[in-house]
């Protein structure tokens, strides 16, 4: 790239958008999938209005340069992974939060963190239900581009059951203008939802407009042990079949010592599966939800069955579910999967990746959204050791494999990114990739919109 | 068409599948649009298989013949409307449902009702939820195919927020396989929601996989009635800032009379506009979010509020709001519009609505679904009358303007069809309409899928 060609960039956008400073650079290389991979950008933007990001858009498509977009970097599938020679625009200086109570709609720029949007929701009386377990440091551009889930999507659902419409800068730079502020509409082909989850491969969100619901009621919580997956398993089955609890996670035998390591909090170190369960049902119905989960769960032979209707004691449980990626993460490197099954299908996922830990001589604790059939098995290996780095990325492919002979998915709720790119043929097969190439070709026929991501 | 092409057809699918008799044709050329434009085909298919459908496809690109998808024939914009020397590929007699109770999922055939699919998942103690008034003889093909809405939607969202996967044949016969049992999946693009909605003009559909949630407790009903929309609308945005209703439909005074004239259950005909709410939060909850209800209504000055927590007399009421149409159509022709807006804009729709019917000397009443902002304004008039006809389709499009200036749909439910594509590039503009028209050829390239429906 000649340094004219990236005077013009300068000019096009603005000396304190546009950086080439190398130090300054490389904290935009990398997502948390530390992907060693990363390439050097030539230049980093980072955009303060939808006109920058669509004069940094022009500029890549008249010199065919890759444009990486960026949320906050806190992707788990290396969606944000620089490029070598490409723009990484980045979107972190676009927050703006303005919330409209009577429609009920927040209409976000994609640099806001998903926690500000809760909060300038809540300041309304209102909410914004997609929850990642990293909502206090992600942005909801980010959560647009992977269609980001979370704990309360069980009853909630997940990020695109909440996007009404979005802007969306094109790889020629055209800005369009997707949805608005209406509940339902059907009129055309449903672009904004193919926006939803196309990780930047398709173009660049600046603008979100998000449907935003009444304050979540108070919540009681259940925490049951068992003494294997299955049991807890048909536990989560029995459950969602007479009720939809507003949380319903999973641990298994192997997390809940690690984070018993981690918390000293008395947790039942002979269990083989906790479920943490929650109920935000209004009024008295709530204890009629807990009572129904109660039920379920001596059915299926619990262990031991703690009820609280204390929001502070049920948040106990939650933050030793959410404990659980930092006490993994004190143990070494870490592969974060995201594979999902049908929810019945959960012992056999589980069980096949504990046989996969053996195989491969390395530990594999699961955390699981249980009622969705999401899990997170979270492969532990020694990035000092060649051979237990092989290991864990052998294990990584195995366990996406394993998901897809049981009908499941490679990723639930982080993405495809980079990290997961070369297994999604084995899931979608060649006629769905080939309808992904030719909507991807027609959108973005010079390829320039997140080279080597997803597709 | 030569005969010798037409035999080709009939050996490929096979003679009880395709039939060229005038008569028994003459059954498909329309559907509730009844749009006198209709074609005639060269061939109706009453496809059995999805291999039925992707023989009668595969002839109809070797031969460049339009296809015109069908399920029910209950499509209120003309979707299913067929066009001269087409084929018509009807999915009526594919009517297979399975539900999975274990995993809470439905496999359907296209053909089958909404109602079977109701039935079904509900002998399992499953509720499939989206409703569309139609829901007793509408297809589940047609639902997909339009994205269909219906009464519930307000709190449980719509068709395609339940749509986990597709089977589609593709304009080139290919079968191709989208999504799967699972709730949460993010593997790729987002092709399965680019389906849902797309109004047979991407494909044929031709099996889904729906999501069930457990069954619907029973419900509460709330009637109130107002000196005039604006108060009710108020009272609309007062309710859905505090809780979510199951119902929350708005009959205005001129639906109200209609209605009361059909039958005659003392409905107050002085009333400027009437609300049917229903709570179905369980246990004591529902009387807690109908109290909450009637609060509003009494704040915002409701001349009458009533409640039940009686299902069959809270039924007498919903019965009205659905009587609104056969009531409605004793009247006249209808054009039957379905446009929405924010629902703070509810007041300024329907005022401009009845300005609109004044300046044409017609009736239009309004009856909303208004939780979600989307209005049915059902435009009367005389079909022997060329003048009443003509001021009948001035307002059909003035009305679409009016919720196009109001930053609203001009659809909300019932799909663009071929009755409101012409309108759809005021509502899209340029930019998003050559995007869809790039997907469309990517897919389409010889334009073969439902020709002169919504693009």
């Amino acid at each position: 790239m000649s340094s004219a060609a990236l005077d013009d960039l300068i000019n096009a956008v603005g000396p304190d958008v546009v950086t080439c400073d190398a130090v300054v650079m490389d904290r935009y290389r990398y997502d948390w999938a530390h992907d060693e991979r990363a390439g050097m950008p030539l230049a980093v933007v980072r955009a303060e209005t939808a006109e920058h990001v669509q004069a940094a858009v022009r500029w890549a498509a008249e010199h065919r340069v890759p444009v990486v977009p960026r949320g906050a970097g806190s992707g788990l599938s290396g969606g944000s992974t620089a490029v070598d020679h490409g723009l990484v625009i980045s979107t972190e200086r676009m927050r703006a939060i303005s919330i409209d109570p009577a429609a009920r709609v927040a209409i976000v720029e994609p640099g806001a963190l998903n926690a500000e949007v809760k909060a300038a929701a809540a300041e309304h009386g209102l909410w914004y239900p997609p929850d990642p377990s990293s909502y206090e440091i992600c942005s909801i551009g980010g959560n647009l581009a992977t269609n980001a889930g979370g704990l309360c999507c069980v009853k909630y659902g997940v990020t695109t059951d909440y996007v009404l419409g979005l802007d969306v800068v094109m790889a020629d730079g055209t800005l369009i203008k997707l949805g608005g502020i209406r509940v339902k509409d059907v009129a055309g082909l449903s672009l904004t939802k193919l926006f939803v989850g196309s990780e930047g491969t398709l173009g660049v969100i600046t603008r979100g407009i998000l449907k935003l619901v009444p304050k979540q009621p108070d919540k009681a919580t259940l925490v049951a042990t068992f003494a294997d997956v299955e049991a807890a398993a048909r536990a989560v089955v029995g459950m969602c079949a007479q009720i939809r609890p507003s949380m319903l996670e999973l641990m298994d035998g192997l997390s809940i010592n690690i984070v018993e390591d981690y918390l000293h909090m008395d947790l039942d170190r002979t269990a083989g599966a906790m479920l943490i369960a929650q109920s935000d049902a209004p009024g008295g119905a709530r204890a009629l939800e807990i009572s129904i989960m109660e039920k379920v769960c001596a059915e299926l032979g619990a262990k031991e069955c703690f009820v609280t209707e204390d929001p502070d004691e049920g948040e106990l449980f939650v933050a030793a579910r959410r404990a659980a990626f930092p006490a993994i993460e004190r143990r070494g490197s870490l592969l974060l999967e995201d594979v999902g099954v049908a929810v019945p299908l959960l012992p056999e996922l589980i069980d096949g990746v504990a046989k996969i830990a053996q195989q491969n001589g390395i530990e594999i604790p699961v955390v699981a959204h249980a009622g969705d059939g999401n899990t997170h098995p979270n492969i532990i290996y020694d990035a000092s050791d060649p051979d237990s780095r092989a290991r864990a990325h052998g294990a990584f492919d195995q366990v996406m494999q394993l998901a897809i002979s049981l009908g499941g998915t490679i990723t639930g709720e982080h993405g495809v990114g980079r990290l997961k790119k070369d297994a999604l043929p084995d899931l979608l097969g060649p006629d769905v990739m080939a309808l992904s190439h030719k909507i991807k070709n027609a959108l973005d026929p010079d390829g320039i919109m997140n080279p080597g991501a997803v597709l």
